[in-house]
Formats: structure tokens, C-alpha cells, sequence
């Protein structure tokens, strides 16, 4: 045989260039493996699809005999066929990095007839390392998920092929490789330093992803080589996944995500049921969560028929079942079907989790089972639709708590099988690469097919094991069916409520949520006009000259605050100091509570910081308050106890004025004279707050509540 | 003799009365008795006037029997007359306190033929007083200043007179008095309880003023009278000047001063001519005074014309040498004559007085003489008329420090002849008894008649004696030739400048004088139409919101601080820290120098306090400034230096902001633009303050100085 120079050679042409590979079932692996296919136009020939596996268990130990059975009846009808080169892949954990041309030029450049790949382990025997001729840069052993050559060839190759369909096919081939008559005779040579194929086992380190133009390579910084054929071999299907989730072009600089729209579901023809599960109280212990009225209100305000949900809720928490209970009342009857697991049955959280998705599985109706944790917040009401429309056996919809990192994914899995974080982790959960992402690990809330829950996911338990985390324990068995996760983040969906430092014992306890949960805080305390401040064209009213009138608390923190004071109910009696001055030197005081006798101080700073700060700044252009302020009290008015405050200046630069109540409904008569100007505001809006300056040029006066009570909240800033 | 019980009698009617006294000048003292006499209606019959007089000197020893001689001859006439009554009194030191009526009521019920006074101390001959009958309560011994009788039993009395003019007329009645065999002929006996005398030796404690209704009596408590006759006998003359003034109806609290228009002059046909003399320097040792460029100015812009003045200046202060011939330069020519005796002459006080008062004395032209201190401010300038309208021969106008109780005379005497405090002089002082006021101290500015001079005080040394201030000298001489001197409060005159605490070290060491002499401070430096603020229908300017602008400098006040300012030199470089800040952090600061540089603090927070806190009051209504003020600067732009200053707040609550120059005059450009108003002031008066607020509303910047040099002065007033 003589060695040609590959510079005096033709290039083959792609056409004759034939991909086997051999697959029972059409799993996410194989289905990614045929799109990478696809995309580079190579022809590939599919073995034992819809035939059963009789290859042996191959991830736990050895087998895939019968692969190379299927090979040997293929490679007849090409046996004469001297034009045709033959690639023989794995598919469901293997992904084309390059095209057809480049593939071809590379195996010319390796001058033999057959090239098959190479990895770091000696497998499955051992004892025949030493067999190996001696390499001194590069990978030693074969590997036999991918090989190529002349069809002439390895049709004679595979003749030899005699053995049980469980036999392993790795020892078949290095058995031939190793026998140095046989390696000559089929001129045979191992890919040692991946230039086509790249066994990821044991060398995990050593790829990484090449980011070029419109696409994505994996490089192999130890060779310097661009494989073209990457396989995630042995414990290395994650790694994989990761990689897939760019290359050839999952996912581009230039382009985002090019795949994200491939398999859309048209939900306009369609109408399917849901059952949607939540837990409430954390996985291992029992903890109540912020917002939780707020959670149970969006399960009927998600654009998405009630009628086509079976609600299914397992309450560990007592303090919550309250919130139920009015939900129940309001809602229940409105659902498909309901039902509520409550703290006094004590089911522990694998087994309710089980049930809850055996309940899918078991209804032939149900088409999706949508998991949810209390502490996800689903802001967008299109969730539901969103992930149905993905179409992914398993989805998440990308949550964190807002402006944190933490989330409910992970990117990787560390070696013990917890979290790991992947090098585009960051970039994930801020939202700087967008897509659909295959990951190790989801939690909080998901949404699984029902058709998955009866094929792959037909185990009845999915959630249970000593000492783990039932949604570990959930990952792990989907990972180990072939199914993959996906992650997306293509929408914004929400956030994760924080449950840390949640203090129940308040009789409105989300009040005090502004530092954890501030996202939340503000939807629910906050006016819902009060971003209009802020807008283009938004001029704020200006009742008085320099004092400003503004949206700031929604009627909810107008009545909880109230109640919280009421509930206090230490009003001072308009004795003590209130650094409001009259003539300078008499002090004029208030019957108030201050916001430091009911331990809200910390979070009324936060408050004004974060949203009194950034009017004052716009309306008082070049002033940057420091948010100081020692005196902040909900004011009471009434006609028979204080029904007015004479005129005075106040202890600050400017002093908010909030109304906490409604004029006409709760009270007739009160607001606000500024005597200077000779101008009221007299017909406060509940939740609109007053900015007024404090001295000077603002003396002012309450003016006299005549019926019922008239509650404001008052805070001197910057004294 | 029969004892006949007075209710048993008919009362003598006032036509039998007849007052004999004796008087060879019409005196000041002389004037009064008359004037008191005429008021009650007394038929008086004066003996000797125009004559010499040989009594001797009776103010220092025995004699007066001259005065015996001419009742004598007097009586014969009366010597049948069984009706008439007759009073012998002394007239110099003599007043009535009530009328004919009173006195012959008491005679009768004395129900003797002849009363003579009663004093405490047994006169000329201390050993008769053993002789005397004694008296258990009451004075003892007979003063023959005052008596009175029938005419037919005081004509018999007086017969036995034989003795020379010379001898002593009391020692001769205590003789008749002393043999009881004539004591009894002519019924003789002593008021010794002052029920109708007063003799004022020796009882002077026991007399009060007794204010009635619309009338005033002396008031003996010693013995529960109230005495007709005042006679200030012996050394008392000062103490019956101060009865005087208000004995019988001089003033009264219904009426204030009854006499005040008796004798006024009619200027109107009058053209007199005055010697002015000015003195410069303190009585003794050299001071220089504050506001003397004004005390100048005062002596030309009063209103009396400048030719008929001669004007004679006598100054010992160095320091002042340059005021004077800046006056003398400009006004020297306008006067009738001119005379200025400067330091280096070294004439002492006492003799330059000497001088001055002689010039006018010598010369027959000069009709009055005025003396002038230069710490003395007649502000009115109606001073010289007003006093030469009073018509008196020695009258200095009422000045004190302004709200002090310092003034420029004394209401009595100490025994050693120093200050003493009279009861009435806080209430002179402050002008709760306005009047004309016979003292016997007065001092600093005063008016004397040139005739005055040739008669009564042609003495040529009236100001020297060793060891005494010469206006002390001069008062004691003035007293002593009888000669009343009057003190006026009728008239606002002005008020005497306080010369302590004057540092002549500064170049303009007025401008430090805001604590010692605040009036003077005021008028050299506060704008002239700034106490239009507070008229009634006064508004002030707001050039833009809550930006006020008034007249708060005078011219003088912006030259000399910018003279003080570029004297001092050591401007800033815009470098250092001035509590102004943009953006919130970043400091603003300007090429300036701060008034505790010039050591000029303190007397600024004083102007804070004094001038504009009550415009802040009246402009922010209800807010009463600390007036605490840690930044004070004057300002300098430059188009080459610091032009402008960019948008920023004040660390104040508010700040006033004066213009020290013209625009248009001494640079172009400049002002100060409100940001968020969009509203510029733009044209700064020179001496205008703007009051504005100096954080939140009022984002400031000052707009570029293009020509010249602009000076502001800005205050941060609360910080
Ligand atoms: O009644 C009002 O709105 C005025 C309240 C007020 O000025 C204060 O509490 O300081
Ligand atoms: O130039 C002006 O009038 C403004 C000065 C000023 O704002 C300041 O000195 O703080
Ligand atoms: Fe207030
Ligand atoms: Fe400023
Ligand atoms: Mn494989
Ligand atoms: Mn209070
Ligand atoms: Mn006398
Ligand atoms: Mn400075």
C-alpha cells in the first residue's frame, strides 16, 4: 500500500460521505444529534430505530454488541462502493461541530484507511493498555463511538463481527486494532489528539467553546484542535448538554438563539388541561412566605382558563391557611377540579409531590403538570402559556430573586451532584444570553408534559429518597431517562420571593418586606401610578407654589398602615415633642404613633430612599436629599380628640404628607393651608402624598377635620 | 392780749396781704419768685432793686441788714394799717407753692400777732441757742428769711432797727425773738413745724414732692405739712432748683411743663450770631471718636446760616487732623470766621475753652455761644434754632446714649459736688418728663448768651482749676453767679457717640461700630429707604419665587467693605471649602475673603440679627431665624479670574446675597438665574440684598461677570 501525499490527492467530494448511526428511540439526545446533522447537510443513516435494545445496560457497563451487528448487515450493500467514506457515530450523546468538507479534508490529511477515535481510558479491559503502541502526545486508547473510513474497507472490517448482541463492541474493534496484522491489513489509526473526534471523558478540561462568527466550536486547548464530532461519552453527558446548548450554533454572539423557535407549539388550535400543583413551606422545613395572598391571587389572574386547571395545593403551613381558606371561598369553585392537602395530614413533601404528579399521569386528560412553589412569583400572566408553547418534555421558566443570583437552576452539577456554577450561569440569570438552555438541575417551578410523565417518566416515584431533596431526587431521574431539562429565559416571568427574614408576627408582616422582597413590596404598597412620575411628559400637580402632589401609596399600605397603628394604638395625645415649630421656639404637637414605636423606622428610611428620593430629585432639580429623617408618624385626626394643627414650621428641608384615608368617606373637613400663599390643598387623594419645603417659606397649618377621622403620614426629611 | 379762738374769726381776705421783699438784680432766682408769686396772685412790693447792695457777701457770712433797713423805712407807711398783713420773704431762693388764701388761714390759726420761719440750726450765733424756748417736735431756732405779721405790730418790730447795712438782720429778730418781755409785746412766734416756711437747711430730707392734681407741692414729712413758702436757705439753692422745677404748676403730670412757652424768643425778626466751639478729644486724655467725618458734615448741614457762624476748633487727636482738612477744604470758606487750633499747638482743654468763650465775649457781634463736644450728634437739625428760642441764659439740649442712661448732665449733686442721681433723672433721660430743667451739671454741648457772658460770666477764666474737668469748673463758676442752667428735653436733639472700644487700626474703623454706637452705625451704613420695608403699604420686590430684593447697604457700607476687602488682599483663588454644594457633594466654591478674615464676624451676625432677621420675618412669616451664620464672604468675578459660579445650593436656609457695585459702572454681565424658576436677576442694584432660599427649590448659579470686576457680599444664614 503505497502512502499518498494528501496535497497531490482530490478532496472528497461531501456527497460521498455516508453518517450511520443506530438508535432504538428518538430521544432529546438523538433528536439534538440529527438537528446538529441536519444543519451541515450530512446524510445519515438511522439503525434499530423502533426495534427493541438488546445492547446491555451500556451506561452502567459494558455491551452495544448489537450496534456493530446492525453496522455489518448496513455495510453489505456498500462493500464495492470504493468512492463512499462511512462515519460511524453514537447519536443520543453525540453533536456535529463542523460540516461534511471539513470532516472529509481532515480524515485525507490522516493518510489512512480507517481513523477510529481516541480517549484517555483504556476501556473495558484494562489489562490491554499495555498493547497500545506508545503515544507520546496525544490519546492512547480507541474508543469506538466514532470511527470513519473507506466503505471497502470497514464493510471488511465489520465482516469479522460474530459475537452476542450484548458483547461489547469497544473490545470488538480494539481487539483488531491491537492485532498488528489486522491494523495494517485495514490501515487503521486512532485520532489521538482529537482533529475529528472528541471523547469528552477525561478530557472535560481540556474543550472548551470557541465563540466565532454566527457560530460555535469546541476547541481543544490541549491539541489545539477544532474537532468536528463531540461526544459526550461515559459520566460526561452534561458536559455535553452544556456545550450543545452552543454548538454548531445553538446559541451565537451575533445571532442569540437560533433554535429557540424550531419546535413552537401553535396554541391557537389547541386547548389542553393542566394540573397545576403547589407547595407551600420550604423543602425541609416549615417557613412561611412574604406575599402569599398575592401568589394564590395570580393563579386566577394567569392568562390561562381556570376550568382547564386541576388545582392541586399541599399546605405544610399553618400560619397560611388563612390565606387559603379566603382564597378557597373566592376562587375554588371556579377550577376543574381542586384539591387541598392541609398541615394537619402531615404528608411529607416527596410523597405529596408524587401524588400530585401521579395525579397527571394517571388522567389520560391531564397534558401538562405545572409545579410551583409559594415563593415563586409568576408576575407574567402569560407563564403558563409561554412554556406550553416551548414544547420541551421539561421546562423551567428562568426565576431569581430579583437582582440576585440566585435562581432556580444550575448550570452545572458538581461532581457530588449538587450545584455547580456554569461558566454562562451569570450570564443566564441577568438575562445577557437569552434562550432555551439544557441544564442539570431545575427547581421551584416547572412544567412537564403529561405524555412524559406516562412514557419516559412513568415511574410512580419520582421525588423520594432518604436525606435528599425531592426536586434532586426528580432531576436526577429525568436526567437519567434521557430526558433533558431546558431552562428558558426568553420571557421574563417573575421572580423568587425571598422567605429569609420573614417576621410573622406583625399584623400586616409583608409591610416589612421592603429589604427582603423589595420587588413585591412595591406591587403591593406601592401606587400603581406612581411610575407615571417618572414619565416623559409626567408633570407632577403643584396644588401650591413648590409643593408637589404626587401618587405614592396604594390603598392597600394606606389601610394596612392604619390598622397597624390602630392595632398599636398608643396614640400620644398630642403632648409629646414633634420638632414642629410655632414662632420659633412653641412646640406643636400631634395625637401620632411614630413609625419607631411600631419598629418600622429602618423600613421607612428604605422607603423614602428608594421612593421619595427620586421625586425629590426631579422636582427639585439639583438637590440630593439625604434621606435623613428622625420624625416620621401617622397623624390622627378627629373632630372630639385633635382636629386641626395651627400654623408651624416643620424640623426639615421638606416634609412628605401622605393620606391615608378618604376625604368625603372617611372624614369631612381637614387638608392642608400654606400660609404664605394664602393656598390649601383641600381635598387630599388617599395614598397621594404632599412634598412640601419644611421652613421658611412653607408655614402652614391642618386644617379642621369636622366629621369622622382623617389619618396622614407625615416625615420630616433631611432636618 | 386776748387769745381768740380762730373758727371765732373772720378769715382776712387775700387784698390785706402784702409780700415785702427785697432784691437790688432781677436774677434768675429773682425771675422764679416772681414768676411763683404772679401765679397765686401775691401783691409783692420789691425793695432795693437797681440799688447796690451793702449787705455784704450772705452767701458766705453774716450780714444783710440792709435788708432790714428798707422794710424799716417801708413800713412806715403801713404803720396804721390794722388790716393789713404783711409777709416779708426772701426772693433769689424763694418760690410759693400756694396762695394767699392758704397762707393767711394758717397765720390765723397760728393766733399770733407776728410768725417768723423756724430752721434747725441756731444762726449767726451759736450760743444763743440755749436761749431758746424749748420745742419738743419741730425746728427750734428763727430764720429770718421769711415772716409775717401785722402790719401794725411788724412796723413797731422793725422800728428798733439801728444798726449798720452790713450788720445781720437775723441776729437782730432772734434778739426781739430772745427777750420774752418784746417776744410777748408783739405776739411773737416761730413756725417751728414748717406750716406755712420751709426753710430747706437742714431739711432737706424731710421735703418731698407731692404731685396733685394739676399742681405740685413740697411736702414736709417730718411734721405732715405742706409748707407755702420754700426758702432754699444756705446751701440748699440746688435743692430748691429741683423743687422748682416743678413747684407750684412748673410741671405737672396732667400737664407736663406749664412754663416751657413763657419766655420763648420769636426767631422769625432775629438774624444772631453764633460762636461755634468745637471740641476734639476727650475731656482728659487724648480719644479719637467714632462718625466724626459726620460730626463735620452736621455743622454745615444744620439748619442755621454758615455766615453767621464762627466756627472755633479746637483739636488735640491726631488722628482726626486728616477729617478736618478734608471739612476744612470743602466747607472753611462758608463760614463768618474760622479758628483750629490742631495737636501740635498743645493747649490744654480748660485754656482753648477759656479761649473760645472769650472770642465771643470780646466780641459785641456775637449774640451766642456754643459749645460742642465732638462725641455730641445733633441729629436734628434744628438744634441751634431751638435753643436760641429758649431763651435762656445758659441751656444745653437734652443727649444721651441711645438707649443708655449716660447723658450730658446731672439732675443733683453729691455733696463732694460730683454726680448725683435726682429722682426724676431716668425719667428726664428717657424723655417720660419732658421739659425745661434747671440742673446743676451740664456738660458737652451747651448754649450761653454773648450778654450772659459780658454780665453775669465775664469772669475771663471759667474753666480752669487744677485737678477739676473744666466743665465742672465752668458749671460751679455759672452757679455761683447765680446764673440757672437749663437743660431742654422738649426737642429730639440727637445723642452722644460712644467713644470706648473705638480700634482706629482698621482703614474704615467706623464700620466696627455696630455694637458701641449702633444708631450712628446705622445711618453711615444701612441703606436709606431700607425702613421702607416695613411701611404699611411697603412691598418688597420678588424678582422671582420667593426671592426677595430690598435696599440693605448704603453706598458707603459697599465701598468701604470692598475697600476693606481689596485692603486686606488675601483672596481665596476659589479654592477652598465653602459650603456650597452641586450635585449634592461636590463643592462650589469662589474667589472670596470671609468677614472672620477681616475679624469683622461678630459685628456681621450682629447686622444679621439686627437688620435683616426682622425683613426675614416680615417677608417669611411665622419663621424666626436663629441668625446663626458661619458663612460670610465677600465675592470677587473676574472675567479673567472667577467669572461665574456654576449651579449649586447653599448650606443655609437662606442666604442674602448684596450687591457691592454698580453694573453698567463697574462691570458688565453677572447676577444670579433661579434654575428651576428659569428666572434670573439680573441687573443687581449696588447696596440690595437678595434674601432667597438656599436649598431644595433654589438651584442657584451666577451668571458670568464679562467686563469689570463685580463684589458681592453672601451670607448663609442657618445653616
Ligand atoms: O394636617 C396636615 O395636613 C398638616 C400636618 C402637618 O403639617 C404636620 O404634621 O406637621
Ligand atoms: O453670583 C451670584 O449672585 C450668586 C452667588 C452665590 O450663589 C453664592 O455665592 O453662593
Ligand atoms: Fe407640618
Ligand atoms: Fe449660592
Ligand atoms: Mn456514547
Ligand atoms: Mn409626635
Ligand atoms: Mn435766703
Ligand atoms: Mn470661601
Amino acid at each position: 500500500i503505497t502512502s499518498v501525499k494528501a496535497a497531490d490527492r482530490k478532496s472528497i467530494p461531501s456527497e460521498n460521505l455516508l453518517v450511520i448511526t443506530a438508535a432504538t428511540r428518538e430521544t432529546d439526545g438523538f433528536k439534538r444529534f440529527m438537528r446538529t446533522a441536519r444543519q451541515f447537510n450530512y446524510t445519515v443513516k438511522v439503525l434499530g430505530l423502533g426495534e427493541d435494545w438488546k445492547g446491555g445496560d451500556v451506561a452502567r457497563t459494558v455491551g452495544g454488541g448489537q450496534k456493530v451487528r446492525w453496522l455489518k448487515e448496513e455495510m453489505e450493500q456498500h462493500a464495492e462502493r470504493d468512492e463512499l467514506v462511512v462515519m460511524f457515530v453514537d447519536s443520543y450523546d453525540v453533536i456535529f461541530a463542523s460540516s461534511p468538507r471539513e470532516l472529509l479534508l481532515k480524515f485525507q490529511r490522516f493518510n489512512h484507511r480507517v481513523v477510529f477515535s481516541a480517549e484517555g481510558f483504556c476501556w473495558p479491559d484494562q489489562k490491554l493498555a499495555s498493547k497500545y503502541p506508545p503515544v507520546y502526545n496525544g490519546k492512547r486508547y480507541l474508543n469506538s463511538g466514532g470511527f470513519i473510513g473507506y466503505a471497502t474497507d470497514l464493510s471488511r472490517l465489520v465482516q469479522s463481527w460474530s459475537f452476542r448482541d450484548d458483547d461489547d463492541d469497544q473490545l470488538f474493534y480494539t481487539n483488531i486494532y491491537l492485532d498488528k496484522v489486522q491494523r495494517e491489513k485495514y490501515n487503521m489509526t486512532l485520532d489521538h489528539k482529537s482533529k475529528i473526534f472528541q471523547n469528552l471523558n477525561g478530557a472535560v478540561e481540556e474543550v472548551v467553546l470557541k465563540f466565532e462568527k454566527g457560530r460555535v466550536r469546541a476547541r481543544n486547548v490541549a491539541y489545539d484542535t477544532l474537532p468536528v464530532v463531540i461526544h459526550g461519552n461515559g459520566p460526561t453527558k452534561l458536559q455535553l448538554n452544556y456545550l450543545g446548548n452552543y454548538v454548531p450554533s445553538a446559541w451565537t454572539h451575533e445571532g442569540g438563539c437560533e433554535i429557540c423557535n424550531d419546535d413552537l407549539l401553535d396554541l391557537t388550535q389547541l386547548q389542553v388541561c393542566v394540573c397545576v400543583c403547589v407547595w407551600i413551606s420550604g423543602i425541609d422545613r416549615k417557613q412561611p412566605t412574604p406575599f402569599f395572598p398575592e401568589f394564590l391571587e395570580r393563579l386566577v389572574t394567569m392568562d390561562y382558563p381556570s376550568d382547564k386547571i386541576s388545582l392541586f395545593i399541599h399546605n405544610n403551613e399553618v400560619y397560611h391557611e388563612k390565606h387559603i381558606q379566603a382564597f378557597w371561598e373566592k376562587h375554588k369553585d371556579k377550577f376543574h377540579k381542586t384539591k387541598l392537602i392541609g398541615p394537619e395530614e402531615n404528608l411529607k413533601h416527596g410523597k405529596a409531590r408524587n401524588m400530585g404528579m401521579d395525579s397527571c399521569r394517571q388522567d389520560p386528560q391531564c397534558d401538562y403538570y405545572l409545579s410551583i412553589d409559594a415563593d415563586v412569583a409568576l408576575i407574567n400572566p402569560e407563564s403558563l402559556k409561554i412554556l406550553i408553547e416551548e414544547n420541551k418534555s421539561v421546562i423551567a421558566p428562568m426565576m431569581s430573586r430579583s437582582g440576585k443570583l440566585w435562581s432556580n437552576f444550575w448550570g452545572a452539577l458538581s461532581p457530588e451532584g449538587y450545584y455547580s456554577r456554569s461558566e454562562d450561569y451569570i450570564d443566564v440569570v441577568q438575562g445577557k444570553r437569552v434562550g432555551v438552555w439544557n441544564v442539570p438541575y431545575i427547581t421551584q417551578v416547572y412544567l412537564v408534559k403529561g405524555r412524559t410523565l406516562r412514557r419516559e417518566l412513568a415511574q410512580r416515584d419520582m421525588f423520594t429518597q432518604e436525606g435528599m431533596d425531592p426536586d434532586m431526587v426528580f432531576c436526577r431521574n429525568v436526567r437519567e431517562q434521557g430526558v433533558f431539562m431546558f431552562l428558558t429565559n426568553r420571557d421574563e416571568f417573575g421572580r423568587l420571593v425571598s422567605t429569609a427574614n420573614y417576621n410573622t408576627s406583625r399584623l400586616h408582616s409583608d409591610m416589612w418586606q421592603i429589604f427582603e422582597n423589595p420587588l413585591d413590596w412595591k406591587e403591593k404598597y406601592i401606587h400603581e401610578n406612581y411610575s407615571k412620575i417618572f414619565e416623559e411628559d409626567g408633570t407632577v400637580d403643584q396644588p401650591c407654589p413648590d409643593v408637589y402632589w404626587f401618587p405614592a401609596f396604594s390603598d392597600r399600605m394606606c389601610d394596612e398602615l392604619v390598622e397597624e397603628m390602630e392595632n398599636f394604638g398608643q396614640w400620644s395625645g398630642g403632648k409629646h415633642t414633634g420638632r414642629r415649630f410655632r414662632g420659633g421656639y412653641e412646640n406643636v404637637p400631634t395625637v401620632d404613633i411614630h413609625m419607631n414605636q411600631i419598629s418600622f423606622e429602618k423600613e421607612w428610611l428604605k422607603f423614602l430612599k428608594d421612593y421619595i428620593v427620586p421625586v425629590t430629585e426631579k422636582l427639585y432639580p439639583g438637590y440630593y436629599p439625604k434621606a435623613q429623617a428622625v420624625m416620621n408618624f401617622v397623624v390622627r385626626y378627629r373632630p372630639n380628640e385633635q382636629p386641626s394643627l395651627r400654623p408651624h414650621h416643620d424640623s426639615s428641608t421638606f416634609t412628605i404628607n401622605v393620606a391615608l384615608n378618604s376625604k368625603g368617606q372617611d372624614y369631612q373637613g381637614g387638608g392642608c393651608r400654606f400660609l404664605r400663599y394664602n393656598c390649601s390643598v383641600e381635598a387630599p387623594r388617599k395614598g397621594w402624598s404632599f412634598m412640601h419645603p419644611g421652613r421658611l417659606t412653607h408655614y402652614h397649618e391642618g386644617l379642621p377635620t369636622t366629621q369622622g377621622t382623617r389619618y396622614i403620614m407625615v416625615s420630616f426629611v433631611d432636618p
